[in-house]
C-alpha cells in the first residue's frame, strides 16, 4: 500500500491502511468488507427501503446527539442532509456490500456511518475523509452500535415495505370483491374434501377469496406494533454504555417523528437487543400470507381445469402458449408463479426461525440473513400481487352454464331436506339417487317426498346459500 | 351380521348395520373411524382440553337449538347434563379414535355427538340406541356441521390450552426473574458474536431471560383472540344451510357464558369454514417460544460449560450421572431435553403449515392433523417449563470469582474510553493490550491516560452496566 | 432414604443413594432419569425395534469384550442371554424412560445396562443388585461409552424398522401395479398443470403411483447402507480411550453377526461420534417418501373428485359416512388420512434437521429426539401403508364412460395432428375448436384436415398412448 | 400493432401478433413471458450451468431427430452450431426470464427454442424470424416436450453445478486437513454436551472437521447417479406421443457423448415425467451438507471464543474490525456469513419440498422454483466454501498454552482410571476434585492411586488419544 494511485484516497483502521477510491462515498470499512463477502451476489441497494430507514435512523441520533450536547448544530446540519438525500433515494448506489454478510450488520452500519460522514462533509465545505469534521464513528455512530441502529434500522425498513406491501394486497382484495360482485348471482355447488358439497354462489365464493386475505392485512398490519420497538440508546448490549442520559428518549421521540411511525423504546433493552422475535412473528405473518395466498390460487387452478375435461367453473385469461408441443394449450401461469412465491416465503420462514433460534447471549449475529429474506419476501409479494391482479383476477369469467349443470345434477341439494324430512330418510334418498343416477329433486317428485310449494321453498336457491332475499 | 352377541348392540348408517358394544357410549359411525384408523396409536382421550371444547360446543349448540325451538327442554336438559359430566372429566375413555383421522374432523365430531346423545338418553331414562327420543345428528348435531362444530371446538380446546401453557410459563419466568434479582451483583463480561464484549452483571442477563420469555407470553396471550372467532351456523360450507334463523347469534351468545371467553361470531362464515389462519398464527407463536426457549437453554448450556475447561459462569443442579463412561461427569440434561422439545415444536409448526396450505375450496379436510400438533405442543412445553423451572433454574449457583475475574481480564472495558478519548485512541490502546497480553486498566495506569478519579469514575461498574446508583 | 420398604432396594450413584422397586430390572440411574424427564408421556417401549437394536449392540460389546479378555465366559454367558431375552421382545417394559430425555441417550443406554445387568446376574445365580458379580458400567458397559453404543444402536434400530418398512410400502406398490393392469384398457386424457393434455390409459396412471414409490423403496434400501456404518470402539470422544486393542474390530464382526447387516466400523472415529448425516440422509430418505405419497393421495382424491360435480374418473371404497350434516356424502377419509401422515413426516424431518445442526464439538447430544421422530415416522408410514391399500387401493373401481367421454370432448388430442400438419395449423385448428365447442374428430372430418385412413393410424389409442400393439 | 418500429420484427403465436427487437434472438413466447413475470427480478443468465445444459439437451434432441429422419444435415449443422455456442458462453444475455414463472418450464425452453432457431438460422444464411428454414417448435424442439427437455435440462445443469461445488468443497477438506497435521501435537480437552470429557489433539478435531465434510462431498458425488436419470422422448406426459421409434434411445445416448455423463433413459417416462424425487434427493444432500458446514462453523466459533473470556482455543484471522462502538474488536465474520448460507439453503430445502409435493397428475408445475432454489444454493456454497477457506481456515492459528492448560487443569482425565481402579472408584476421585478444586493427577499421587509408572502409562497423551507411537 505504499502508493496510491491518484484515484484512490488511504484510510486506516484496525488492521492498517487501505486505499478506497477518491470518489466513494463510503470508506475503509466498506472497503473491507467488500473484499470478504462474495456470496450472494445480491446487494444492500436492492432493498432501498433499509437504506431508507438507517438514513433515519441516523437522522434521529443525530438530533439526540446534538439534544444531549454530544456535537455542535454544524455537524447536525451536515448529517441531516446527507440523510435526507438518502430518504429522497439519492446515493443509493454506495450500497453495494453483499445482503449475506457476517458481523451482525457491522458492515451495513458502517457503510451508512461512511456515506453519510462524507456526504456531510460535502455538504459542511470539507472533502471526503476529512473525519475530523464529522467522523463515521465519534458523530455519525454517536451513542450509538452496531447492535441498536441495526436492528432499528431493519424494524423500521420492514415497516416502510409492509406499507408497500398492504396497499398492493388491499388492490388484490378489491380486484377480488369486485368478482365477487359481478358472479353474485351465478349458483354453483360448493364442494368439501373435493366432494360435492351443498350450492353457493361463485360470487360467494370469490368474495372468501377477498376476505381471507383482507384477513392477513389485517394481521400484518397489526403486526406492525412490534417493529415499531426500538433499543436505540442500548449500545453494544442493552446497558447503554456510552449513550449520555436522556440520549434513548430524544432519539426515539426523533425516530417516531422522522417515520411517521408510533415508535417507543423498548422497556429492558438488554433484552431488546438480543431479541429477534420481531422479525419471526413478521416473518410468521408473510408465511401466513404464503398459505393463504397459496390456497387461493390452488383453487383457482382447479376451478378453471379443463378446458373440457376438469371442473371448467372460471376460465383464467390466456396469457400465453402453454406448451411447446400442445397446441392450443393455455396454462394457468399466473396463479402457479404466485404459488412458486408462496413456497419461497415460507422456505425463508424457516431460513429466519433457524437464523433467530442460533442467536446466543447479548446478540443475534445474524440478522442479516433475516433481513435479506424479509426484504426479499415483501418483493416477491409486492410483485405477485399485482401480477395476479392485472395478468389474472381482473380477467376471470364465468361458465354460467356449466355451474348450473353441477347444481341441477348434484346429489347434494339433498341437504336442504333434513329439516322436512330427517337426517336418516335424507339418507335413503341420497342412497338411491347414487344407485339409479337420477337427480334428487326427480326423486323426490316422483316420491312426492315435498309438494311443489315445498320444493320451492326448501330449494330456492336463495334461501340454500345463505343470502336475504331483497324484500 | 346376522346375530348379535348379548354384549352387543346393532346400529345402521349410510353404510349398513354395526355391532357397537352395548356399554359403549359410542355408535355406529365412531366404531366404523375405529376400524378405519390404526395410524398413530394416539388417541383423542389424550386431549382432554378438545374433549372438554367439543362439550362446551355442543352445550351451546343445544341452547341455541332450544331458542330457536328446534327441540324441547327435555332434550336440552338431556344434553346440557351429558356435556356437563364431560366438561368435568367424566366420560373420557369413550374417546379412543385416532388423532390421525381422515374426514375433516367428522369421526370426532361423530363421537361426541354420540356419547353426548347416549348419555343425554340414559339421563332422560332411555336406553343407549332409542336415538328416537335423542338423536345424535338431529338432535346432539342439530343445526351444526362437521364444518362448524368442529374448529369452533377446536379453537376453544387450544384457547383452554393456552392458559395452562401461559400459567406453566409465567411460573417459569418468575424462577428467571428470582435468580435477576439474586445474582443482581454479579458483575460479568456480556458477550456479542461469542467474543466479550462490555460488562454488564449476571442479574441482568437472567433478567433479560425471563423477560424474554414475558414478551413470548404477552404474544400468546394476545393471540388469543382469534382463537375466539366461532363459525357456528356456518353448517356445511358457510351458507348457514338448516340452521334456523338468529340460531348463530344465540350460539355465539350461549358459547361465550359457557367458556368464559370473549368468543365472537366470524364476518363472512364462508371464508371461515374455509380458513385455518387462527391455527397457523397460534402454532407460529408456539414457534416464537421455541425459538426463544431454545435460545434461553442454549445459553444456559454455553454459561455452564466446564466444569474446567469452558465458561463456567454458573452451575446447573446436577440431576443424573452424566455418562456411562466418564466418572463424575455431570451434563445439563435438562436444558437439552428443552431444546428437544423447542426442535419438535419447530417441526410441528411446518407439518401445521402444510397442512393449512392443502386446504381446498370450501374446506381444509387436514385440521386433525393441526388440531394433534398442537395438542402435542402445548403439552410439551406445560411439561418442559416445569421441567426447567423445578429441575435446573430454582437451583442455578453463580461462580462469582469466575465472572469477576472475566472482567479484571477483559480489554472490553476499553469501550468506555470512547467519550473520552474517542474511538481511534480507544482501538490502539486495544490494540496494544492485545499484543501484551496486558491489561486495559494496567495500560490505562502506566500510559497515564485517565487519572484516579477518571478511572473511579468512568469504570465504575454501576455506571458500565447501565444501572442507577441508589442515592 | 433412611428406611427402605420391603419391596425396595437401594441402590447408589455420584449423588447418593435411591431407592429402586425391588422387581425392577432396572437400576438406579434409570430410576433417576424416570423422575427427571416427564415429558412427553411417549416411553422408549413403544419402539421395540430400539430395545432389539440395543441388545443386539451389547451382545456383540459383550463378545467382544470376552474375546479381548476383559471378563470370562461366565460373564458373558449372563450378559448374551438377556440380550437374547430382549431381541425375543421380553422385558420390554422395563423400559419406561420418556423418549425425550436430555443427555444424548445416556439415560436410555444406562437403562439397558441396568436391564441386561439385572437379568444376566438372575441367569448366573444372583439376585438383582449384587453387581460385583456382572456391572452395569464394567460389564455390560465395557469398553464403551453412551456415545458409541447409542448411536449404533439406533443405527440398527433404525435399519430394523427400514425392513419392516419397506415389506409394507412394497406391498402398497404391487396393489397399485394390480390395478395399472386392470384398467390397462380404460382410455383417458392425462392432464398437466390441470389442464387437459393428451391420452393415455387409466392402467399408466396407476402403474405410475406404483413405480414412483417403487423409486421410493429402491432409495430406502439403498440409504440402509449409510446405517450400516459403527463406531464401536470409539468410547466417549472417537479417541477409544478405555477400548482394548482388537475390541472394535471384534465388535463390529460381531455385531454384523448378530444382525445379519454388512456392518462396518468407520474410519475416523472421532468423526463419526459427533456425525448425524446417517440420521439426516435417512430422514431425507423418509421426507422423499412422504412427498411422493402425498401427491399419489392428492391425485387419488382429486381423480375421485365427484361424486357429480368433479372429474370423477375413479371410485374410492366408501368407507364410513362423510359428513355429519350432508346426508348421503361420502369423502376420500383414507388418502387424506395419508396425508396427514406425509405432513407430520415432512416436519419431523425439520425437527431432525435442527437437532443435527445443534450438534456441538465432539458429540451431538440431542439423538434423542432424531430417534423419536425417525422411529414415529416409521410406525406412521407402515400403518398408513397398510390402511391405504388394503381400505382405498384394493378396491378402487374405474368409471369407463367418463374416461371415455373426456377424449372424445376433449381438444388435446390435437396434438397427435402436429407431425402430420405442423404445430402452427394445428393450433389453428384447436383455437377453431375452442371458439366453436366442437370436438377435434369432428373438426377434422369437417374440414377434411385428414383421411379416414389417417385418422385410424393417427388416433389410434394405442398409438397414442405409446402402447406397443401386440402383433 | 399497427404498426412496427424499424427495429422490430412481427412474430405471432395463439394469442396473436407481437413485436419483437429485431436484434433480438429469442421470439414471440420469449416475449409474452417476458411481459407476464416480473417476480424476483433473479434473470436465467444468471445460471449459465442451466443455459449450457440446455444446449446440451437441444443438440442431443437435434442429432437424434436426424438420426431418425425428422429433418435433413442442413437444420442440423444449423441447431449445432447455434448450441456449441451457447455451451461456450455466447448468448446468454438472451436469456432475461425471470427465474420464477409459471408454465413448468415453457417459456425457458421457449426462449432456449428461439434463440437456437434464429442463431441457426443465421448460421444457415438465414435472417431471424425466417422460421419456414429452422422453426422452434417443429425442428428445435422436435420429439419433445418443455415435459421432458426442461426437466432433463435441469438434470444436467444440476449435474455440472454439482462438479464446480464439489471442487470448491475438496478444496476446503484440503484446507481443515491441513491444519489437522498442523495441529497434531496440540494436546486439548475433548467436549461433549459442552462438558469437559477426555483429551484428544487439536489436529484430531481439525481432521475430523475435513472428514465431516468429506463424507458430505461422497453424498453429493453419489446422488449424481439419480441426475442422470433422462425422460428423453416422453414428450407432453410420456407416453411419447409424436416422438418417432428410436428417437429416445438415440437421444438419450448423444445426451451422453455430449455431457460426459452416465445418462440413462428412465424405464416408465410416465412416472418420470411427474416425478421430481431427484430435485428432492439433491436437495437433501445439500441441506445435509448445509446442517454440516453449519455445525463447523458453529465450532469454530466456539472454540475461539475470546479473546480473554471464552474457550479461546484457536485464533480466526482478523478479516475487519468488529464493531462500530467496542474499538479493537474482532468478530468470526467468516464462520458468521458461512452460517447464514446454510440456514438459506435449509429453507431454500423447504420450497423444494413444498414445490415437490405439490405436483398433480402427469406433471409437476413448479420446477421452475426448484431450480432457481437448487442453482442459488449451489452457487451461495461455493462462494462459502471459497471464502471460508481462504479468508479463515487458512488463517487459523492454535493457543498451544490455554488448551495445554485446559487438561491439565481438568477432572475428565479420570476416565483413564476406570479400567484400573475401575468406575465407581474413579467416580469418587472424580467428586473429590470437584469438591476440593484440586486437579486429578495431584489427587492421584496424594492418595497414591497409582504410581508413577502407572501414570506415565495410563495418562500418557499419546495413548489417551487413541494414536499410536511411532516406535
Amino acid at each position: 500500500m505504499s502508493q496510491t494511485p491518484a484515484a484512490m484516497r488511504i484510510e486506516h483502521d484496525l488492521l492498517g491502511e487501505l486505499a478506497v477510491p477518491a470518489d466513494a462515498y463510503y470508506g475503509v470499512q466498506t472497503a473491507r468488507a467488500l473484499e470478504n463477502f462474495h456470496i450472494s451476489g445480491v446487494q444492500l441497494r436492492l432493498y432501498p427501503d433499509l437504506i431508507r430507514a438507517f438514513a433515519m435512523v441516523k437522522m434521529a441520533a443525530a438530533r439526540a446527539n446534538h439534544e444531549c450536547g454530544q456535537f455542535d448544530r454544524n455537524i447536525l446540519t451536515g448529517i441531516e442532509g446527507a440523510c435526507q438525500e438518502l430518504i429522497e433515494g439519492k446515493l443509493h448506489d454506495q450500497f453495494r456490500l453483499d445482503v449475506l454478510q457476517g458481523g451482525a450488520g457491522t458492515s451495513t452500519n458502517m457503510n451508512a456511518n461512511e456515506v453519510i460522514a462524507n456526504r456531510a462533509l460535502e455538504l459542511m465545505g470539507h472533502a471526503k475523509g476529512e473525519y475530523r469534521y464529522c467522523d463515521p464513528h465519534d458523530h455519525v455512530n454517536g451513542s450509538q452500535s452496531t447492535n441498536d441502529a441495526y436492528p432499528t434500522s431493519l424494524h423500521v425498513g420492514i415497516a416502510l415495505g409492509n406499507a408497500r406491501l398492504i396497499a398492493a394486497m388491499t388492490e388484490l382484495v378489491q380486484a377480488f370483491r369486485a368478482k365477487g360482485r359481478e358472479f353474485g348471482d351465478v349458483l354453483k355447488m360448493g364442494r368439501t374434501q373435493l366432494q360435492d358439497a351443498v350450492p353457493m354462489t361463485l360470487g360467494q365464493e370469490f368474495t372468501a377469496f377477498g376476505e381471507t386475505l383482507a384477513g392477513e392485512i389485517r394481521t400484518l398490519k397489526a403486526i406492525e406494533q412490534v417493529l415499531c420497538e426500538t433499543n436505540m440508546g442500548a449500545t453494544a448490549i442493552g446497558t447503554g454504555l456510552n449513550a449520555p442520559p436522556g440520549y434513548a428518549e430524544a432519539c426515539t421521540k426523533a425516530l417516531a417523528e422522522i417515520t411517521g411511525l408510533p415508535i417507543y423504546k423498548a422497556e429492558d433493552l438488554i433484552e431488546a437487543t438480543q431479541d429477534t422475535q420481531a422479525f419471526v412473528l413478521y416473518s410468521s405473518c408473510m408465511k401466513s400470507l404464503a398459505i393463504k395466498l397459496s390456497k387461493v390460487c390452488n383453487d383457482l387452478r382447479l376451478l378453471s381445469s379443463g378446458p373440457r375435461c376438469g371442473l371448467r367453473e372460471i376460465n383464467l385469461p390466456a396469457k400465453q402458449p402453454g406448451s411447446s408441443i400442445m397446441p392450443g394449450k393455455v396454462n394457468p401461469v399466473i396463479p402457479e408463479v404466485v404459488n412458486m412465491v408462496c413456497f419461497r416465503v415460507i422456505g425463508s420462514d424457516l431460513t429466519i426461525s433457524m437464523a433467530a433460534e442460533a442467536g446466543q447471549l447479548q446478540l443475534n449475529v445474524f440478522e442479516p440473513v433475516i433481513a435479506a429474506c424479509i426484504f426479499e419476501a415483501q418483493t416477491l409479494f409486492i410483485n405477485a400481487a399485482r401480477t395476479l391482479r392485472v395478468h389474472c383476477v381482473d380477467g376471470i369469467t364465468a361458465n354460467r352454464d356449466v355451474c348450473a349443470h353441477y347444481v341441477d345434477f348434484s346429489i347434494g341439494t339433498v341437504t336442504a331436506l333434513n329439516p322436512v324430512i330427517g337426517y336418516e330418510r335424507s339418507t335413503e334418498l341420497a342412497a338411491e339417487a347414487m344407485k339409479t343416477g337420477k337427480g334428487i329433486l326427480d326423486l323426490i317428485r316422483e316420491k312426492k317426498v315435498l309438494t311443489d310449494a315445498q320444493i320451492a321453498q326448501v330449494l330456492d336457491p336463495v334461501t340454500m346459500t345463505g343470502q336475504k332475499r331483497a324484500e
